[in-house]
């Protein structure tokens, strides 16, 4: 049964424009966040930290997303959920979902990010390694 | 013969997250600028604004990008090519190319984003008006 | 017994700069998000809002801080404590103490802001109400 | 004659808050942009780059700003104006103007930062070098 990774992000009065409505820049940060937190912070639990690791450098090779709903302010914070959507040779795909964690009906954006580890020593693209095929493994749900 | 529409964006250092790059949010801010200037700033010349024009409010529906090459820092400012590659019955699609202005050659993204006008007294989505449709028209190019 | 204002605010990745602590621009931003829940959010139960309120708007004229520790991330949010240290004719001052919520003996940061009313029909500074003075009496302590 | 430091830097829509007006916590960003450019990037011509030194690692042990203006949206850039106001044995001070760049008797904020090096290495505060003195009196004028 695969996983899905929930990260709870807190809504900043900061992250407005001039129409009061939370940017549609800041949508991109609040997915970064959740993604940091799989990576790195989890990359300890995971057995994938360590020089070179993943936790250490994955690069965003390209995103996309679709803004469904505004976020207004004040609101609960938002529940970013995020499971693998692909698994490659040298890159991955992360899907996300961004909440109301108030009431989760409320779909705020659907996203996604091809991310590409690299070597920080060479600082190039490398291949995933076996052990982080395996637990990406664990949050992959095919699309 | 299309128009493209350029913007000069300068770097921060503020911009550059752990790993010393841009980070990839900040893309999205890059480009945000340089719709902000064709839509708002060029808006009264191009006939398009006053209450409930596309200069008052416009919401990005979706959006996507291509990271091609890290922006290190310091360097000389980005250019923001624009141009629209679609244009429907209510909404749009811009697409940009993100260079180094220093070397053209230097592709650093490639994004394009869906736009939405709204009415900003309704706050409801509404059609494209045959002036914008016009005005659009100027920077249209099939992809 | 004059009461302080307590606000959690989350630490975002996107907050750190090159060096790996969270970027001393941030802290500004997370003072505000103190000043906006106190202002804004409690502005109803304070009875201070409607149109030219302070919850309508105020105006940062002054700000100082003092780092005292730097922030590392991952980490638990912060607090942010807000008191009134001030209340003149026609501004006010907020002073706040930024500490970790995992270890409130940690106190990251000292700070103060003058705040000025302004009229958001005129857009001209005016004077504090009786009742604004009253509200923010609640808040007082003498630094 | 002392140097007086200029630096310019763009205004962007994403600077502005849900009043219209820059917010006051991009101001910070802004002297940090000044700042940077000063002690990073002229670091190389003004000897004082490589391990340990200046450019590669000074934190802001305290800031105040006086906001006089508020900053408009377009605008032409601003000019941050940066002098050394204070040099002491183990940190120093830089003084800021925030001027508009198409009328420079504007003046929008002044500023200070209270500036303090520290050893990449060790992660401790540290005296400034003879050299850093000599270079940062070329900036100095009493306040």
């Amino acid at each position: 049964m695969a996983r899905t990774h929930r990260y709870l992000v807190q809504i900043r009065w900061d992250d407005l424009d001039l129409f009061g409505h939370v940017n549609n820049v800041q949508y991109h940060a609040y997915l970064q966040e959740a993604r940091v937190d799989l990576l790195f912070t989890h990359g300890a639990e995971l057995g994938i930290t360590g020089p070179g690791s993943m936790s250490e450098g994955v690069v965003v090779a390209a995103a996309s997303i679709d803004h469904l709903i505004p976020i207004e302010f004040p609101c609960a914070p938002v529940v970013i959920e995020t499971w693998v959507s692909r698994i490659g040779g040298a890159s991955f795909t992360f899907s996300y979902r961004i909440l109301d964690s108030a009431d989760e009906t409320r779909v705020y954006a659907k996203a996604s990010s091809v991310l590409v580890p690299f070597d920080t020593t060479t600082h190039k693209s490398r291949r995933l390694t076996d052990k982080e095929r395996e637990v990406l493994g664990l949050y992959f749900v095919e699309d």
